[in-house]
């Protein structure tokens, strides 16, 4: 971005000028700014800095800054603030916003603060509050507008116009009936293109996606996606509008859930609050990252009693444990490979559970290419590496090359199944494919390539 | 979603029944539907059906239909189709698609196209299709309504009702002079909102964040996630507005970014075509996967070359071999994981190079406290698997745990530095931190694993 640079730095210049206290020449410029550049430049200044600054914004200004703050500093503002104060400007901040900032203080503070708020905003603050965040309830918001079927285009006009100040999003317009029961909808540009005569009945769109109350957030995002949607109405079980989530909201909750991807990908505990990777004392960190490390060290006592097994065999053929590393590495990178295709295919929704045995049949092909292509491949380095060490008696270099590409084409290949496989198997019972990810194949074919590889050996070494 | 299936159901009882000829019963209801679902229900038809069912909707509608349609079916209407009706409907599409549409086809297929299109459609669709499609240029859209400063906000009402019909985007008003140059923006909330005396001017966005046409995709997506706006304007080098993008286009760049972070994570070559699991042959998949498992096998030989160097050891040693892959196992994991928190916490923004001294900082001792614990439990591991092992001449069990331990200690400790560095550098070096993720790290640290341990045991057991 050509201009970002220069914005970032504008906006640290605003912050140092604030600092010095220069309100009268800065106030002006920064109050143009969007919200949020205006909530950056705050979260620099010191403690008392801040609290002396954000005062000097209108209600209005305040309430939206408000809604682009840490909790850290909505909460310096709840402390700090005359109660009257915070309340007026609680108010105005957007429902969603309202109803996080109440569910993170405590149960004393939350008994502390509602007599203030004006009992329409309680009422929502602690409706709101009800729902687990990871639902379309907890993320909704309650700021829309709605219109009755019988209204004529003029009266609806004149509705949305007296309703929208308090309302962030007008671009669709929800019809209800006298119970709230939603009919549908009609579109703010709609509204505008119609003649005066017309009816909302007439222009309204009586066929419309919505989400259930308890429906899964990343379900309401997909569905958002799918359909192009400004913003989709949340239904409860009496099919009463009880609000609505929006496309900012969608595109939060998918970034979200790409880092939990990631994360979990790579045997990340998960954790509640969120994580800042500088902010996290190095404590958390460890935990984070101690529970699956150390359950894969305890699974890999399994690789160390297979190769126990051997230990005769190693004793005299010893070349045998130069291409232990090259065995393992390659079945983990193969198999974390097609455990990731297929994740990613199910995930964007390219397969299904359904689609099982196409994709067995798939990977069993691919896996026979790559397990040949990559047989061929070591036994070309074994030549090479081995014609350093001594061969073992009785065998020639070209023999235990060819033993140990064999052991490779098979180790390929059963890798590419169990990585495609596993998270089949995982989602089949019910859980997030992605636990079946990088760490926990690689430490599974590991130990399954150890087998097949002192397995081949055994054959071809006895059998002569 | 609670109604997702029965949508589903719905979708394929609608494809099956047109498939039977059963337009009259069913056409007055699919019309009704969402067109992304009147897309998903042509998909499902055999090419004859598609061709005679298409035809059977509006124009309007056919243009929306076509929108969803993937480029096979896209293509079999350009291909069936009358010129004329062809044109008709392409018209009518949105202005990004028909660019996208339009960069597919071949050269003799555009200029076979371009003479039935009227002008001004003619003139988009050449201008949007010059922008390479990673780019803002590449994703934006011409349908947007423009309105100038010195109108009043009835004539500017006036306006956007005229333009509104072929504008899919009007919640945004852009504010131009007569050479196109933005002044600024207005919402349609605004305009309805304003009192019919006021001038456009007064109640005019003058700050407002675009991009520039160059600007990368991601980028784009990133400032409308910031922002949270319903579309961002594209400004050329003249600052002439020349397109938007919209919120829904952001969300799909960021569904595409996910996919393809995962698939580079695990090392998959990228490939310019869309991939479909099961639509690809098997030869697609293979291409895709050789590359990287085939350099990493090559890179695997020095893993064989180090074990070669201590061969010796180990024929004296026997008892080394059955915690190689344990020790390479456990590296590999530790670095993966480090990678994956860096990684993760770049791309949101956590972190940026220049935290690079507090991030091995802090991975050094995050680090350590792993080492520690897994040297633990390794100690302890070896002590359950060798006490069924012959003990080497001269050393203890115990002797050897502590050897083995202290490896282990050694390598997670710089396989976690390892894992978070190794981002950090490509980083520095203008590329992009991702590829230095999982199977690189995995065979990076099986290398250095190899040394330690050897290395360690070597420090050990000659010494006494």
């Amino acid at each position: 971005m050509s201009h970002d640079n220069p914005r970032q730095e504008q906006e640290i210049k605003y912050s140092e000028g604030l600092e010095q206290g220069l309100y009268e020449e800065l106030l002006p410029e920064i109050q143009k700014l969007p919200t949020i550049e205006v909530a950056e430049i705050l979260m620099e200044l010191s403690e008392e800095g801040f609290l002396e600054v954000f005062p000097l914004f209108t209600r209005e200004q305040q309430a939206q800054i408000f809604s682009d703050l840490g909790f850290d500093l909505q909460y310096l503002l709840f402390d700090h603030l005359d109660p009257w104060q915070f309340a007026g400007i609680f108010e105005e901040v957007l429902s969603e916003v309202r109803a996080d900032f109440f569910q993170e203080i405590s149960r004393e503070e939350q008994i502390q603060l509602l007599p203030y708020l004006i009992k329409s905003v309680r009422k929502d603050v602690i409706e709101l509050s009800k729902y687990p965040p990871e639902t379309a309830g907890g993320i909704m918001s309650t700021d829309f507008a709605t219109v009755l079927e019988s209204m004529s285009t003029t009266e609806a006009i004149a509705k949305v116009r007296s309703d929208a100040p308090s309302k962030k999003m007008v671009y669709y317009i929800y019809v209800v009936d006298n119970n709230m029961a939603m009919k549908g909808f009609i579109t703010l540009k709609d509204l505008i293109m119609a003649e005066p005569h017309q009816k909302v009945g007439d222009i309204l769109k009586s066929e419309f996606v919505y989400a259930g109350i308890e429906d899964d957030r990343e379900t309401v995002a997909m569905q958002i996606e799918k359909y192009d949607l400004v913003a989709i109405p949340v239904l409860n079980q009496k099919n009463q509008l009880v609000g609505i989530v929006t496309h900012d909201e969608a595109i939060e909750i998918m970034r979200a859930e790409h880092v939990e991807d990631m994360e979990q990908f790579m045997g990340l505990a998960k954790s509640d609050e969120e994580a800042d990777y500088l902010d996290d004392p190095v404590k958390k960190h460890y935990s984070k990252r101690i529970i699956w490390l150390a359950s894969l060290a305890v699974l890999s006592v399994f690789s160390g009693i297979i190769v126990q097994q051997y230990e005769d065999m190693l004793a005299q053929v010893l070349i045998l444990t130069l291409f232990m590393p090259m065995m393992t590495a390659t079945g983990g990178n193969t198999g974390s490979q097609a455990a990731t295709v297929v994740i990613t295919a199910l995930s964007v929704g390219q397969i299904t559970l359904k689609n099982w045995l196409q994709i067995i049949f798939k990977e069993s092909r691919v896996g026979m290419l790559l397990g040949m292509s990559l047989g061929v491949l070591t036994y070309i380095n074994v030549l090479i590496i081995g014609s350093q060490s001594e061969a073992p008696l009785d065998y020639t270099l070209f023999y235990v090359a060819m033993v140990v590409g064999i052991a490779m084409t098979i180790q390929v290949f059963s890798a590419t199944l169990i990585g495609a496989c596993l998270p089949l198997f995982v989602k089949r019972l019910g859980g997030d494919p992605t636990v079946a990810a990088s760490p926990a194949i690689t430490t599974f074919v590991d130990i399954t390539g150890l087998i097949i590889y002192f397995g081949t050996a055994t054959l071809f070494f006895t059998i002569i």
